[in-house]
């Protein structure tokens, strides 16, 4: 199943995407909830799929990434978060800020938590996560230079776009292809089955430190080939068996 | 005034305390409200005055601090955020996690944003600020060493007690005393006039980066005097005209 978040009228419902058409659902995909109407895909004003408390990261997951920034696999995953604020759709553009002069894409797969989730093993996150999405968690790369912490980079408004839906039927998310595009030519290009740590296991890692609640989000890494974007370029996000996520940087 | 948020049997209410009175309010205190009933303050059962969609905290904003940590006061405010999940109240107890040999208290002065904050100046941050509240910015000292990021340290569920309201008479919240005491003992002591960063200088900063909303938190930085505290201690953050804030730490 796809799940979205669109907006009809000035109402904002979840619904079920196929090819060509959303069916409306009465309550959150968390909740128990009965299919109520129809809307057409091709013109929904689509949201982001989920209003996470909050987005928790992983630095350094692909080794390949920690090698192109002169750094080490780390031990243990190391985490930082991006506010909601933040999270934009596949409709949302992203904005360059004027405190930066370098703003990368980085590709991610976003993992979507369906239920409370405390201190679980990685065989029991499988079963609290609801789906995946696309991410792309965008980084003033000077600013992360800078400061040494992370979060004033990552965390400018627009700078996580999410979506294009929740995809649920993914049986193992740790063998997909995860591709950037920028402006139709491909920059990253890697397989999940390269991160250092499996979806579930990181999962399991943050669950032991902070309980996860429904649709809180977690990102898993980006692989080698982060690169610049400018004004007026296009940004694609392409996850085999998830979907595509496209933004436009203004 | 001082803001609360009270459990009243099943429901959570908002309320103004006086020295022994809550008096309930019909709506959040963003929002236009009317009282509606009174409560004992003595026995009331205090929740977290906010429920905050980012608790947004600057490191080494008083000179001491940076000094006693062997680093520089930086060029601007280094920025790092824990996740509403780690808020706790004046009820709420910190619980130490195993992952960790050393968890430190931080008194800090909490600032509260009362309405959408969007890149405004330092004159203006003060109008959109409902007001200000004593936090303990828990830390597990040797993962923030561990991890380079700090995020890891400083977001377990219980590593941010907020309270025990929120203190709207406060003129200028750039000269209050902020001290620790742990088991009775001052551990921290400082004016917030050592801060290199007035608070309302931190709201602009932080405003220019994410959008602020209501009940969103920034945490203003912690003197020099941080140390570890064990089961059994009692924590407490006093901060003049604010209030007092007492934990047990499990």
């Amino acid at each position: 199943m796809k799940v979205v978040r669109v907006r009809v009228e000035d109402d904002v419902r979840y619904g079920l995407a196929d090819d060509s058409t959303i069916t409306l659902i009465s309550d959150e995909p968390f909740a128990a909830w009965e299919p109520d109407g129809t809307l057409p895909l091709a013109t929904a004003h689509l949201l982001p799929p989920v209003t996470p408390t909050k987005v928790v990261c992983v630095g350094k997951n692909y080794r390949a990434h920690a090698a192109e920034l002169d750094s080490e696999v780390p031990e243990e995953p190391v985490l930082f978060m991006k506010p909601a604020t933040s999270v934009i759709g596949p409709a949302g553009e992203i904005v360059l800020p004027e405190q930066s002069k370098r703003v990368d894409y980085e590709a991610e797969l976003a993992v979507v938590l369906g239920r409370r989730t405390h201190k679980v093993t990685p065989e029991e996150a499988k079963h609290h996560i609801l789906g995946y999405m696309c991410a792309n968690d965008v980084t003033a790369r000077d600013l992360q230079t800078k400061d040494g912490q992370w979060t004033r980079a990552k965390s400018f408004d627009t700078f996580c776009p999410l979506g294009p839906w929740i995809e649920t039927d993914v049986e193992d998310p740790g063998d997909l292809l995860v591709e950037c595009y920028l402006n139709g030519k491909v920059k990253q290009s890697a397989r999940t089955s390269e991160m250092t740590w499996h979806p579930w296991e990181l999962v399991s890692f943050v669950s032991g430190i902070m309980t996860l609640l429904p649709g809180d989000v977690v990102l898993t890494g980006t692989p080698a080939g982060i690169g610049p974007m400018k004004r007026g370029d296009t940004v694609e996000v392409r996850i085999e068996g998830v979907g595509s996520l496209t933004n436009r940087v203004v």
